[in-house]
């Protein structure tokens, strides 16, 4: 951890009344960093709380305490966002605070820097990892708490060290938070595998929706508001559908596409590797992100939509992939 | 790593023409260990081969690069066993060798203790992890190869770092295999991840067939062959099922009941806690394994399986559970 984010960090801890951003539908990597930082600021007795814009996912709700709205509740004298890159993450009930943020903690390498202080670790596995390294920088104690809010926040954004960002130093500082007293598969559990019955079902009737080309290299599956409603199923309980899709044999890129209430396609891209870069399809429909997972917003109809996606894909598939 | 086990390490590696056994059915650690361990002997220019009774899994021939089957391939000058708990374990085609065993390298506490040399770590989370500390203690050289083994051994016995019998040590010990390249996330989406179209979608037929008792606390899942055969699939494909339902929210015990070609039933029981122990659950149809993952076989029709597995949950369900 280099000297100037060790000085902010240290300036950071001078405070209290402290406000701790997370960005809107807030992960397990953003909230487990924020629970973990308000608890490091209890631990020294002031006080600190999480806010953020909209509700916390069922799955999540075990790191918030069960809270499921993270509101401010009292009149901070300093800011500070955690895992949000821009300002425009924060979402509209915290964009009041969007130009007053003080510092920001953060591993994406497309961080803003709209803060007064930034600490930007771009090749951090997540902002769990990043605080970590800040808090044994600083030797600040990391207590039973600390250590499950930020292996949590580690797991998430990790898969469960199952991505390619998790490092040798990934796995090191892991094996420094399993030495407190926690438990660990419980905390995976509830992020990972727990489902309601009534989305396993769901998840089975969606597969019978599934588009393939290209000899099974491209899998498309669209989701409508018809079939959401017919199953009484939320957006939330469709928003990992991608993760099902993925694990088909053979395919190179999948994508789910989902109506929203507006009307319009909200599409979640994957790539089973690195050679086929889905943000550049999502770049086709003005949308983003990295090159294993992207996602875009396409505003036609669903059957316009999964043919445009379709092409879009198949332009930059490789000829001996299409079909 | 005690210091009588690195002595029996340390003379195991002075042999050549080893033969690596591992037990039937041999899942990711047991293969990953194996391979490891013969690629240790080749560095030193020695001949070593891994045998094993029947077929490898689709989704660990990676770790086998590429071989189906496992025969021994000379006249051995030592053996050793890798992840085999008991002689039994070592199969049919192997049972030949099961009295003449140098060296049996181990993680059950269940070990018998069958070789003449028995190097057995309960507490590790795989015999992978074993390997690892065998190695570093006798400062045997990890190259990339052996690194990617023993990696999809500790991943794969440790459900990708997720269940109990991961602890700081076995991170510590995958943050230095980290160190060597190779590439990590695949190993995991290999053994986890993928799956045949086919297999997905009969999954989420198979959904249909579930049967719920006291209000959700108890899952069951019958597998008949008629359904098997309905679905062109085969026992390997639904080996993982039990995973699939162990996943619904609020279960505390579930189970497969999968309809063997003999006409018996084979029964796979999870528990989603350590408080419901169902090795009680398989002791009573003369079955075994862990507290929270066990398993039996029941002499009965398929219908009976399941009324008289229900029974013995439900004899020990807590009465707040039962419906």
């Amino acid at each position: 951890m280099n000297e100037s984010y060790c000085a902010a960090f240290r300036e950071l801890l001078t405070y209290d009344d402290v406000l701790i951003l997370v960005h809107r539908s807030p992960d397990g990597d953003c909230l487990g960093s924020a629970f973990a930082l308000k608890r490091v600021f209890e631990n020294m007795g002031r006080r600190a709380c999480v806010a953020a814009t909209g509700t916390v996912d069922r799955n999540l709700r075990h790191i918030t305490d069960g809270a499921e709205e993270l509101k401010p509740r009292f009149l901070p004298s300093v800011i500070v966002s955690v895992d949000v890159a821009t300002k425009q993450m924060l979402g509209p009930d915290l964009a009041a605070y969007a130009d007053s943020v003080d510092f920001s903690i953060d591993h994406h390498y497309t961080n803003t820097e709209y803060a007064r202080e930034n600490i930007v670790v771009g090749a951090a596995s997540s902002a769990g990892e990043v605080l970590y390294d800040l808090l044994v920088a600083c030797n600040v104690e990391i207590d039973d708490v600390i250590a499950e809010k930020l292996y949590a926040a580690i797991a998430f954004d990790t898969g469960c060290f199952r991505y390619s960002n998790t490092t040798a130093h990934t796995h090191a500082v892991t094996a420094d938070l399993l030495r407190r007293s926690f438990d660990a598969p419980a905390v995976v559990r509830k992020m990972f595998d727990i489902v309601p019955l009534s989305q396993l079902r769901m998840e089975r009737v969606a597969m019978d929706a599934l588009r393939i080309y290209d000899n099974g290299a491209v899998v498309l599956l669209p989701i409508t508001r018809a079939f959401l409603e017919s199953q009484g199923a939320t957006d939330e309980d469709v928003s990992n559908m991608v993760s099902l899709i993925r694990r088909i044999e053979g395919a190179a890129v999948c994508a789910t596409l989902k109506e929203t209430k507006e009307g319009d396609v909200k599409v979640s891209l994957r790539s089973a590797d690195d050679v086929f870069d889905v943000s550049a399809v999502a770049a086709v429909f003005g949308g983003g992100g990295h090159v294993k997972a992207s996602g875009c917003l396409i505003k036609d109809t669903m059957e316009n939509a999964v043919e445009r996606l379709r092409l879009a894909i198949e332009d930059r598939l490789p000829s001996e992939r299409r079909g």
